[in-house]
């Protein structure tokens, strides 16, 4: 992998690209997030992860009507004066989100992650729940940056997780996590958006001096 | 960065190295490690991470005791027969984690993964509460291996979180994600026991064929 692009330019360029081409992406570049998803670490190597890989127009079309109704129950439900005050980024990325919503089961491909514990009754062990899976997610959101690929976490399913787990089959104790929409994209890869790091750095205490 | 690691050279070498030598890690790359993880996609761009920078020896003692007593009340309690059953890789981790327990307080830089956020009551929330940090812990760890450090996520800090918090100045709606060992490894980078794809990767169903 000679010619691969480097880690530190993948992360610092790595951002939600919602708007994404028809063409097709192929089986062995859906292997190659998958694998690169499963490089990562998680509780006691436990390993929980699981992915959907789907590509039929039929489910596609179930899950982007599901999709768009529920963002049409949510961020689209916002009013004209309420769409208004987004200015600059935020205006783009409402924007970017909506034709999302609009086009979600056209993309070519969605990769429904999972985790196949049950999720647990509540307390610490959340964490370690979710963190056993969100870095696989982020190897993955790297991965599609490092071939050229445009996707985004999305979780609206949620908002019609029972139907969502029937079409596709998924036994009860299954928990489904992200739906990431996956394909060549229109937009461009970063720079972000972000805080500074002396903004959420904190040197011994809390309430020291900022670094 | 010319001569940076390449992305997947860093997700397919990642693991945990739970063996650090004491030699001081700069502010700079810890600096560096820390900016990687603000990169990371959250929920709305809410960036609700924060990192407690630790290398106070004072405060490194208190929370290896307590990390100690964690891991003597948990993994440390296993009985030689119990310890005996453990083979090969699975050993090897075990002897790395007992190995972290004893020298928790010695190692050169501990960071204290926050959310400023307070964790949702329960329900669907809590996957894209987690999900807004730990991408970020992510990078922060691919960070580390590329810049030659050696890191692993821990929670054994849990079994004592309320001093953990009231040690570090930790406002009460401030939620302890991980506790992160940094320094310079003895062991070496991966690769990674893992799964094949072909066992997590479902095509179109669950209860398909697999891939």
């Amino acid at each position: 992998m000679a010619t691969e692009i480097g880690l530190f330019e993948a992360m610092y360029s790595q951002r939600a690209l919602r708007r994404l081409k028809p063409d097709a992406v192929s089986d062995k570049l859906v292997h190659q997030l998958i694998e690169a998803a499963t490089q990562a670490p998680s509780g006691g190597n436990r390993q929980p992860w699981a992915f959907v890989v789907i590509r039929s127009p039929a489910t596609k079309a179930k899950l982007g009507g599901w999709y768009l109704d529920a963002w049409n129950k949510t961020y689209g439900a916002l009013s004209d004066e309420q769409r208004a005050q987004f200015r600059g980024s935020m205006a783009r990325v409402y924007a970017s989100a909506e034709y999302l919503a609009q086009h979600f089961g056209e993309v070519p491909v969605l990769i429904l992650v999972c985790l196949r514990d049950a999720p647990p009754p509540g307390g610490f062990l959340a964490a370690s729940h979710y963190g056993s899976v969100f870095p696989a997610v982020q190897n993955l959101l790297l991965a599609a940056r490092g071939l050229g690929l445009g996707a985004t976490l999305t979780t609206l399913h949620k908002l019609h997780d029972a139907e969502v787990k029937e079409l596709v089959g998924l036994p009860e104790q299954v928990e489904t996590i992200e739906l990431i929409p996956v394909g060549y994209p229109v937009g461009k890869y970063g720079p972000t958006n972000r805080v500074p790091v002396d903004e959420v750095m904190h040197l011994e205490r809390w309430d020291a001096a900022k670094a």
